[in-house]
């Protein structure tokens, strides 16, 4: 076991609304948050790996204020409860959320090395990975700035690339320049290049250094977050958004380093970067879904909950959920954000949310919805319940399917096994709870004039959210606006 | 109105399986049977269409076992009870089809004239279609036999094609020759001809002539037609499946005329065709779905559950179901047969069926299928119930969402209104009706060890279904096979 360096902090990044990943990814359920490999969110996987080199204290996750639980009970269903989850007061890309947990953790540790890591990434050789970061925290212990970078393996001009100055075979290569998304007759001349890396994202330096290149370069920024309180957030609100590439490292090469970067690294930007890490059959399609092919080639099929059948495609995407269904050629992927700003500004609920909804007590997927009635079907963890609550304008009906149901209604206890039914009347308080060691699935059919999420009130809940617009525990500053209420059961 | 000639009978062609508009059609849900345009499906239409001219009793609809109910049903639902629905042994193609219903309707009136009617069309302008009808019908008194062509409107490769052998303004013309799906390159050529028509497969002409010309082309046909009961039947087994155009048409050219037929018809041939008869946007997209487009050109998209982004397609044809999605290009509209075949040889219930099965009495769409539970909406028409009947393995919780609902349990009645509930358990007799003016609607949640449709017994039925094994009341040969019992709730 690595003796954890008490110095050494890392800081991710999870304010990402990942629009280029929907209908996946919403607005509530940001690509970070999704269970895209395996049983973890790429949050948690990236949480995981670094933990093993960083003690999890030392751990920062910088987001905005609406995934601020969703985020802490990720966290928590891995055994953490987090302190240091910072939330923004409002995004500003990363410039300043780096600026802001630099400043915080400066505050506590004047010797602090940060590292920072995007929370959407996929990297297939940890071990590697972690040797690289062990490397680089070490190197830029010497006022050193360090970039991970990345050996091109095909022409991408949605990347940014880096130039070192020089090609020797040295781990820590000085920067020369960098080049933002380069045009595509550009990146085929320089991916041929021995000394050329794409910006992964991953940056290590000194919580020092940093807050120096700051005040050198962003004195606006820097200004800023040596205010506390209101006039912290009143400046928060007049800054520029700008990234962190832009802001300090394209000004600042003095002591700049790319670390050489080979651990199977995949950026999840968008869709066509999806087939990068899923297996290919013969024809080289990426099937994620319950699919038959015929005559198709190079093409991403994603979905589960119905039949898809691909006929006569190439070089397609086919990216399918219970309630949106997105079909492009894979040359538009980047182009899907502007498929998420036009469902924005439409007020489409399948901007905010999808079908299947996760609470922390488990999950509900909405089979339904229709006038005057609306079907779900409802998962509840072992020992985990629902908050005690009370609806005014719907009735419920709920029969159990599976395990078995603790529900309170009004002062009465009921134990309902499967196939048993009960019936919740509008007004009256109620709570159900899974007490057992298996999971409980119920039925839920709600009868009545108004189905939105927002009728609740709630009196009791395991999860704090009866008392969710008190300020945000973390930083004082940060106060959790009036969220859209149908985000909650 | 029009005095009905009754020795005018019309012979609809329900038989089709309508495999290229899968996913929409299923073998269980046919084309002709689907209600693509309004309230009718196409072949309700066909039927009122022909009804303005043809005495009802002197309409025959042929089809095979499989369609039977389904279409007598339909038929009902248009206020007709029609006698006259031929099933066929098996099917053995238009030749053997058309042969079996001319000899029947032969036997009733030796001067009967025959208009025979693919029920999958879509005809824009009646009045015009119906005008052309009644003067082919008088011309066909003289033993000559009249096909509807329509004028070429694009390069098609999938349809027959006639030349004419003149080219005056008549209205009638002699038939010259066919050419059956020609290459691209000889149809791009024929179209440009003043004479040349599709072939419709609309045809009329006498019983009596169509009988001697099977007898004189197809005398393995004629013999079998020329049997009675068993010996119809085993002969028909064996009898090669035969259009009539390949059997008959191309080799009698004799008395054969091809009547100009200009009425706005599109032949609901394939998803391709479709969009002939679909408004377009402004990028001649073709809509009928909850749809946004950005970047994307002369697609056609079908849906309606749920929102289906197309981005940057060109050409290209969405369809989608509950539960099966088809994406190709139109090129390839014709091979959606090899991907049924596909499910078919998978033996899977996409081939069979759809989430929404419609019922005599109404219809039931399926939400969800779990292990150990299943989820339907049920929707029951004004003044109809479902059968008395009994599961011995599942049982049932409704939930009232709309109307009032007459439940039957044992010899129990109870009346039950929306927000209501009531416990259907294994083992006893059950039946909903719905006594009310307005349609009643239910959530049926099913619990139980095995939930296939074919766990059930019927006691009574306002359908008949609880005898539906006996012999087709319509030709006495026609034994109604064991069905596949998951058709029948």
């Amino acid at each position: 076991m690595i003796k954890k360096n008490l110095n050494f902090y890392a800081v991710i990044l999870a304010g990402g609304k990942g629009v280029r990943f929907w209908p996946l990814s919403r607005y509530q359920q940001p690509k970070q948050l999704l269970k895209i490999f395996g049983n973890y969110s790429l949050l948690q996987h990236c949480f995981l790996r670094i933990a093993k080199l960083i003690a999890i204290e030392n751990i920062y996750v910088v987001t905005n204020q609406d995934y601020f639980h969703p985020i802490k009970y990720q966290l928590k269903d891995l055994g953490f409860y987090l302190d240091n989850i910072i939330v923004e007061p409002e995004p500003k890309n990363t410039a300043a959320a780096i600026g802001l947990v630099a400043k915080i953790i400066f505050k506590k540790n004047k010797n602090a090395i940060l590292s920072i890591f995007p929370s959407d990434h996929f990297i297939k050789r940890e071990k590697s990975f972690l040797s690289v970061l062990k490397k680089a925290l070490d190197f830029s212990r010497n006022n050193k700035m360090v970039i991970f970078g990345i050996k091109p393996s095909r022409i991408e001009t949605a990347y940014g690339y880096i130039k070192a100055s020089e090609t020797s075979s040295n781990s820590f290569l000085k920067v020369y320049k960098f080049i933002e998304k380069p045009k595509k007759s550009i990146a085929k001349r320089l991916i041929k290049f021995e000394n050329v890396f794409w910006n992964s994202g991953i940056f290590v330096w000194k919580a020092s250094v940093l807050l120096e290149q700051i005040r050198k370069f962003m004195p606006r920024l820097y200004f800023v977050l040596c205010q506390e309180g209101d006039s912290l957030k009143k400046g928060w609100q007049d800054l520029e958004p700008i990234s962190i590439d832009y802001g300090i490292l394209e000004k600042s090469k003095k002591n700049l380093y790319v670390a050489r970067f080979d651990c199977g690294w995949t950026d999840l930007g968008n869709w066509s970067t999806l087939d990068l890490v899923l297996k290919k059959d013969k024809n080289n399609n990426a099937i994620a879904a319950d699919a038959i092919t015929v005559d198709t080639i190079n093409t991403t099929i994603w979905g589960g909950h119905h039949l898809i059948v691909a006929l006569g495609l190439k070089d397609m995407i086919v990216a399918d959920t219970p309630d949106a269904l997105l079909v492009c050629p894979k040359e538009y992927a980047q182009r899907v954000s502007e498929v998420v700003e036009i469902l924005k500004s439409q007020n489409r609920i399948e901007y905010l949310s999808s079908r299947l909804v996760n609470r922390p007590w488990g999950s509900y997927f909405v089979l339904n919805e229709s006038k005057g009635f609306k079907i779900k079907i409802v998962d509840v963890f072992p020992h985990r319940r629902l908050s005690l609550q009370l609806h005014h304008k719907r009735s419920e009906h709920w029969i159990i399917v599976k395990g078995i149901a603790t529900v309170t209604i009004e002062n009465k206890i009921y134990k309902l096994k499967s196939n048993q039914s009960i019936y919740v009347p509008a007004g009256s308080k109620h709570r159900v709870a899974n007490e057992q060691d298996k999971q409980l699935t119920f039925i839920e059919v709600q009868v009545g004039s108004y189905l939105g999420e927002d009728d609740i009130e709630r009196f009791e809940d395991d999860y704090e959210r009866h008392q969710e617009k008190k300020n945000c525990p973390h930083h004082p500053l940060m106060v959790i606006k009036n969220r859209k209420k149908d985000y909650l059961i």
